[in-house]
């Protein structure tokens, strides 16, 4: 019997579980909820159109790589909204604690590097974890301005919440940054 | 306005409706149907962390375009089953309209170039469209093992018909199909 070729499979049925975490923001135009593996392949082909949009020439393969195991952590940390007023959404021990245990399934090297990945993403200070930020933070945007405003309406968040959590989007792309920002301003208003 | 973004995001949106398309195959262990944005997010981490097992040295990131996009087609063309008995999976024409539309919504070099990664798979000549389609063929077979045969007892497939239709995965990886081969056989009690 392969024995990498079963860890991997192990770690392959495990992540089935995104699968099943539901996210606050919903899918466009519609009342159902989005779950992280959707969102994950959403994300990751943003990043394939619109990467000619990021301020900086980046690696595209580890953009995608990011994007598509940003939220694995989640299978035991649980999904944190951004606008969360209770819990910081941050790169908690419990977060860590999950990464060593699902990205542990793989072989070593493997789960070293796929733990490495999700460190760099989160640290968000590299040009690949810039441009891929600025994709997660951009899809639920979008989703709310397609869905009359979405958790910001639902949450009864206030304009400078959303500009303020937001901002950040401008690191990896002033240009996706402008077009978000001009989203916001019209549905809160601003101009 | 920058016109390649509002193109770029008009793609974003429509593929949005590849969450809605339910696959005959049911997630691991579960009853709950698999839909196309969740498979081919799983397609992609399973080439992430397979891609070692792959015949030849695979550029990873085309194998990744390849399997983020695959099924993209069935927004319009709907989602043909491997086993149907009345309707051959092949690249139809229907499936082609669906490409020129739906990747026409992009700027016009983006949408030629999905459109020739999306054919490259379709064709499964390349070592590339070789191993996404040995993932393709693959991630439902783990899904039927785990659900004690799922589509294969489903639609009481015989034996030889699984066999005819996935060895074809050993052109991508031989230590994939061995593996898989060898779940065939015992969930069909030949060995």
């Amino acid at each position: 019997m392969n024995s990498a070729l079963e860890k991997q499979l192990a770690f392959i049925k495990e992540i089935d579980k995104l699968k099943y975490i539901q996210r606050k923001t919903r899918l466009f135009n519609s009342d159902r909820h989005e779950n992280d593996a959707e969102h994950s392949w959403h994300l990751a082909m943003m990043a394939i159109v619109l990467s000619g949009h990021s301020n900086e020439d980046v690696d595209l393969l580890k953009v995608i790589k990011m994007l598509l195991i940003h939220d694995i952590v989640e299978i035991d940390a649980g999904d944190t909204f951004l606008f969360d007023t209770t819990k910081n959404h941050s790169n908690t021990e419990e977060e860590l604690k999950a990464a060593e245990r699902i990205f542990g399934l793989l072989p070593e090297d493997q789960a070293k590097e796929l733990i490495a990945v999700w460190e760099e993403f989160e640290a968000g200070e590299t040009k690949e974890a810039k441009f891929a930020k600025t994709m997660d933070r951009f899809e639920p945007m979008l989703q709310n301005a397609s869905n009359d405003g979405g958790t910001w309406r639902e949450f009864d968040v206030p304009y400078e919440t959303v500009i303020e959590k937001k901002q950040k989007m401008k690191e990896g792309s002033v240009a996706v940054w402008a077009y978000a920002r001009e989203m916001v301003d019209k549905y809160y208003g601003k101009k």
